[in-house]
């Protein structure tokens, strides 16, 4: 079965809203083993809309359109259906009494241009919206002896997403013909997406057009999509599966987890289990580390605190850095982050002590320590680690790929001790 | 000038990610004067991207495209760009040369694969990519007697942005036929958009299909966007000014800017015009107040450092808070924000001290002390106030209104004091 969506609006034309519905829906096919071809958008523009329609009903089997279905002239979608389907837009007494109780029940008047919301085109099937004023439609005919689906949804995120739950997706699983897709993502971190490619080599004896692998690389780590698509659940699952330990015998050590779980949540697990306590010395990060890690619910049972050393003064006032060391070696060094490591731990009393160091730029380099050139470093009870890192020129990615790379090392040193 | 947008990727139809470029992308070309007929997100898959790309070529003048060029199999789009212009994929030295220097950068060593990244089919001008390994691309041509434009940009968004603020908009900018638009943004904080929108009352006098004002509200405050249209650039800004104006006179103290500069490099000019230093204690927010003032790019200028609380034994060790009262008021409680602010600027010898201490959920509320309640203060030479928020439930949003607020409470102290 394949799929189109069209979305539309000016408002995601011009970027002053982002097409979260898209990415919304586009999950919820895939996880129903529907094939998105692809997603359209356009705005408040008849001809436009006619025109994607008409496509779209020629190239595929089911048509999902969210939004224009509100009450004002520049919501166009069933005027454009009456006028495809040659049909005409006829008052629906059950739809207005919904409108009607849905006033009542914000104790508002309803205004006159709302009654335009109770009109449906007519041969469409109305789909009840619970959480506001649009109802949806549905209707299903055939082209060229197949049978084509039209299904339209409000484009207000929650009550697009509570009509299609309750209203489209059972129509859509009650029909044949469903492939089964199963989709599975491996975290990644510590290593970059072409070195990765290399390591994970050839793979050409399990890859088809049924089981994929796509990378996905971002600041925090590179992801890697895999796919796979059969006839019984049990087939899909078999050769996710041998992806999925083909992956692990060649680039075990650099993933951190599978799903949706972030670092910064497998890390905070890891501690947690293990009773350990973590504090952190900012210098180039600026208060990062700690956001990202206190970004987690529950953060305060294995973050102790830290300490944000922007300043030379707080280096050697509250982390103890030794001054003379500071001034010899400069800020950005192997050593002053290892003495960062070890005062913040000391100083709060915690398990752990990591720190960071750096010139995070677009400013400040110099030949021998240039703009991306950030100094990481971890200290316990075992001892303390340090690693050169060499970033980019751009200051936010930097602290958000020294973030990664920092997590990463205390996944690491947690993972080794056990 | 028509514009359409292709973006290419699975992990776009699978909902895998939000399709942020869309709505950026979007941003600036209407910011430009240019109309985006329509967005289409197609796959990995050279044939429906064939059909896109020529679909797009006949029916306007700039077809943009993004993502699909990185060094994995499923990056199919200069393949299709070359066999849709009938082109070869010639090697190019000097993006060999600059992928190379990324890598030696890093520090690491360039795999076989990344090679492919340095081909670009015939006919293409090369737009460079600093950021990544993926180089852009761009072409004119002419098309039933009218000129086409094809430019290319990578999918990962800060490479995007960067490539298309630098290449692809001066280009884009240097044709003619654009009609006059201007917007102008005015950034406030402190206030929501109802409580704005009713202090700037009406405005009929003023607002008509060529001059707009539109309310963007998110976690750092509501933007007020204005657009003029107009026939000549005088027309269009006097439309501006007297809006402005306005908007000044009504909500004059919410405002803290016009265009793109953000609430911390307003402050951080501030500060830096004022010679003062500044110290940071957090609890509730994690680091996140540090982490926005740090990103400024010269931020050490005026900024100390800062503690991140996130015990008890660090509010009062380090801090100075007094332990009865930390047990008797709790740690979310006027007194101990206002002991962290003033614990913070004596510490770290600054010359404001500013603090969080707040439940930023989802869970650890109370009758009287519910989820997202959220208490700030600031201390200088000329005392100590605190201020009680009452935020949201989310964490992350619960984080970045808070520091929302600190800020501005900076800037207002500032203000006031010259």
């Amino acid at each position: 079965m394949r799929a189109v969506l069209l979305t539309i609006g000016d408002e995601l034309l011009i970027g002053q809203i982002i097409n979260t519905n898209a990415a919304w829906l586009g999950e919820q096919l895939s996880e129903s083993g529907i094939d998105l071809a692809r997603i359209v958008t356009v705005g408040d523009d008849a001809d436009e809309l006619h025109r994607e329609l008409d496509r779209s009903i020629q190239d595929s089997d089911i048509v999902l359109l969210t939004g224009g279905l509100g009450p004002t002239p520049d919501d166009i979608t069933k005027d454009v259906l009456a006028d495809y389907f040659d049909a005409e837009l006829q008052f629906d007494a059950d739809v207005f009494d919904d409108i009607s109780r849905l006033f009542e029940g914000r104790s508002r008047h309803m205004p006159p241009s709302s009654r335009s919301q109770a009109t449906v085109p007519a041969g469409f099937e109305v789909l009840r919206n619970t959480a506001g004023t649009a109802p949806g439609l549905w209707r299903t005919f055939t082209v060229d002896g197949r049978e084509r689906i039209v299904a339209v949804m409000p484009g207000v995120p929650h009550e697009m997403e509570g009509l299609f739950r309750r209203e489209v997706q059972p129509r859509l699983r009650a029909r044949k013909d469903l492939r089964i897709i199963r989709h599975s993502t491996m975290r990644t971190a510590g290593i970059g997406e072409s070195t990765l490619q290399e390591k994970i080599g050839d793979l050409s004896d399990l890859l088809s057009p049924s089981l994929r692998l796509a990378y996905l690389p971002n600041s925090s780590g590179v992801r890697l999509r895999m796919s796979a698509f059969g006839e019984s659940i049990n087939k899909v699952d078999a050769l996710l599966g041998r992806l999925e330990d083909r992956l692990r015998e060649r680039i075990g050590s650099y993933i951190y987890g599978i799903g949706e779980e972030a670092l910064e949540e497998v890390v905070g697990r890891m501690l947690l289990a293990r009773g350990l306590m973590i504090a952190v010395a900012e210098s180039c990060t600026g208060g990062h580390v700690s956001h990202q890690i206190t970004n987690v619910s529950g953060s305060s049972a294995y973050m102790a605190g830290g300490i944000i050393a922007y300043s030379n003064r707080v280096k050697t006032d509250l982390l103890g850095v030794d001054r003379e060391l500071l001034e010899n070696e400069g800020a950005v060094s192997e050593a002053v982050a290892r003495m960062m490591a070890e005062g913040v731990r000391r100083r709060l009393g915690a398990h752990i002590g990591i720190s960071t160091t750096g010139i995070a730029g677009p400013t400040g380099g110099t030949p021998d320590k240039p703009v991306g050139s950030v100094w990481i470093a971890l200290a316990d009870d075992q001892g303390t680690e340090a690693v050169l890192l060499h970033l980019a020129r751009e200051r936010i990615l930097n602290k958000e790929m020294t973030t990664t790379a920092l997590l990463n090392l205390v996944r690491l040193r947690i993972s080794n001790k056990k």
